[in-house]
């Protein structure tokens, strides 16, 4: 057994988000077909910039330019697979930091192949749920693809290990986020059962992972405060929602008007 | 001259409805790029789970997973194409049923040849507006591609055709949507004009159609119900709108929100 | 110096707008993939038809079936240029109006290229940020990318050399559109910056200028009237919302309200 992390200090996560609204990142995403749009109008509420730039010389000439990558591999084919490797690869040598959100990993050969070989690369942060960490830190996963059967909690060994292994910092999220750079970790509580009733939530907070990545100071500070940020909106948003379809614009609305000092 | 079909009666769908929420499916969507974030939510909010998985290889190995496969034509490529097929053959060799949603099919000559060949790999339902459903037929189809200029109940001949030939339960869907199996009927009525406003209100029918399809029982029933739960949240929604933006968000909360009972 | 365009005249809008709503066309849009669903509800707000048909064949066929073409270069790759070039070919030759919306163009190479080779297609209209029409007119851009950091003003020397060059009517967007043939000029005011948190409200933008582009009459009016429809609505959007996420379904709503007479 292990002790449970504590929560993130509301004034750590208020300085991270004060960075954040000073120095709003311009931010490359490759991610999946289903949920782009989503997951630029979260960044943009947010005050950040988002890009999608697919085709591979460009991805790697934009890759140079902007703050922070996302790579999310939900609808990962052979084309955009050689965009991302084009993106990570420049985005490595700019020093521009790069974050996996390991979509489904485990249950499916293609892509569990390409997460693997993407350990090796770099990332600044990794974002799954309890099944998806496992998958990829090599333990048994017991999900069926995008749902995450297993408790976020139970899959903190493994994101520490995979954490030390790829050097990321690793948030495993689900009822409650632990963000863990493999020594110290955090705890994030907040959210709904509802934002698993609208698509794309998940993959949108990878984005704002990548976002906060692109911050200086403490990463691991920052990547739980993108946790904070999500989970403190989403919990506002259903509260004045009446189920998964007046939750997104209250979503975004929340994400507009969240300021610093309401984390604290 | 043939009779008007009657109405489904409110029970059956009641029960089948019932039956959905007991055992909310996982579908596989290989569906059209501009609807698939409106797809994901519709399936969600019923309580099922939607996946993209989109390379040839692992859309082959998760139609064996999904208890339903979605194929929408909408924006057919090439690429798509292959993964379609792929999909298609796994779905049929474990025993997943499949449904077809031949988007603009007769003006278009590509996908046309696409769908008739789909027509012979045993699809478990088929659902299209007047035109689609008659040009499929190969009766000559009136509309210019995506909108359906035919009345849904000149094509029920046409539907019943499409039935006997493919072995698929047909929903012809229009102001009145017509469900047969080339010997029974049933009409289901609702909805609204303004769901014509809205990109994807049909392709996310299609989409509960092959959701519908996973369900044990009379397929011309669950077929039927899952016009029936989406035109009467549909109604609903419009009775909250002020336009096609306000739809969307209270389309989604009444199908969240809708209980069996109220089927009847 | 130059002096400052004058406003469109109201009553030229309205004329503009009720001839759009007696004959609301059938809109081919070749599209960037974050922005589709958007680009369409906006056109199905207005009355008119978008489609998305993507397949190279398919798209050079259906070009020449529809009233208006639009080509949205943001997520460029070879695929979807082929497409883009068999569209615009066919719409040239069946005199199908299209629409160049150069979405980042100047900063990054393979789309400029792309972009830069359209300019001899005979587009019917182009409309882009300031930074953007400065780049593909040839001009030093100080954007970094999908933001402008032009003003409008400053890019309309730039855009009227555009129109000249090309043949198209140039709509240069931001907190004023300035709209010109290379000859005569007009400015359009309204909309709100609260439109800059919304992803793809530029691009719904050219996917109307490209619609209102399939209106017989003086191009330079109707594509103005485009501009005016969008920001007025955008203005009306902007008061009911409470941030970027009310604000969508607020603008699709005022899209779908709007009466020509509410223009002069």
């Amino acid at each position: 057994m292990f002790a449970r992390p504590d929560a993130l200090p509301g004034a750590r996560a208020a300085a991270c988000l004060t960075q954040f609204k000073q120095w709003p990142p311009l931010i490359h995403c490759l991610t999946n077909e289903v949920v782009q749009e989503l997951t630029a109008n979260v960044l943009l509420a947010l005050g950040a910039s988002p890009a999608m730039v697919v085709e591979p010389t460009e991805a790697a000439q934009f890759s140079q330019l902007a703050g922070a990558l996302l790579i999310n591999i939900g609808t990962l084919n052979a084309s955009r697979a050689e965009s991302m490797l084009a993106a990570i690869e420049a985005a490595n040598l700019a020093g521009t930091p790069w974050t996996l959100d390991p979509v489904a990993v485990g249950g499916l050969a293609y892509r569990t192949a390409f997460a693997r070989r993407l350990l090796g690369e770099k990332p600044a942060a990794i974002r799954g749920n309890a099944s998806e960490i496992m998958a990829l830190s090599g333990r048994q996963a017991a999900g069926r693809g995008v749902d995450s059967t297993d408790d976020s909690l139970a899959a903190l060994p493994a994101a520490r290990e995979l954490a030390q292994l790829s050097g990321a910092v690793v948030a495993v999220t689900g009822v409650v986020d632990y963000i863990t750079d493999g020594r110290r970790d955090w705890a994030v509580a907040g959210g709904d059962a509802l934002m698993t009733r609208v698509v794309g939530t998940g993959c949108a907070l990878s984005a704002v992972v990548a976002a906060f990545c692109s911050l200086p100071g403490d990463r691991l500070d920052n990547v739980a405060t993108a946790c904070r940020v999500m989970s403190l909106c989403g919990e506002r948003a259903t509260h004045r929602a009446a189920g998964p379809g007046s939750f997104t614009p209250a979503f975004l609305d929340a994400l507009y008007q969240l300021r610093a000092e309401e984390l604290q």
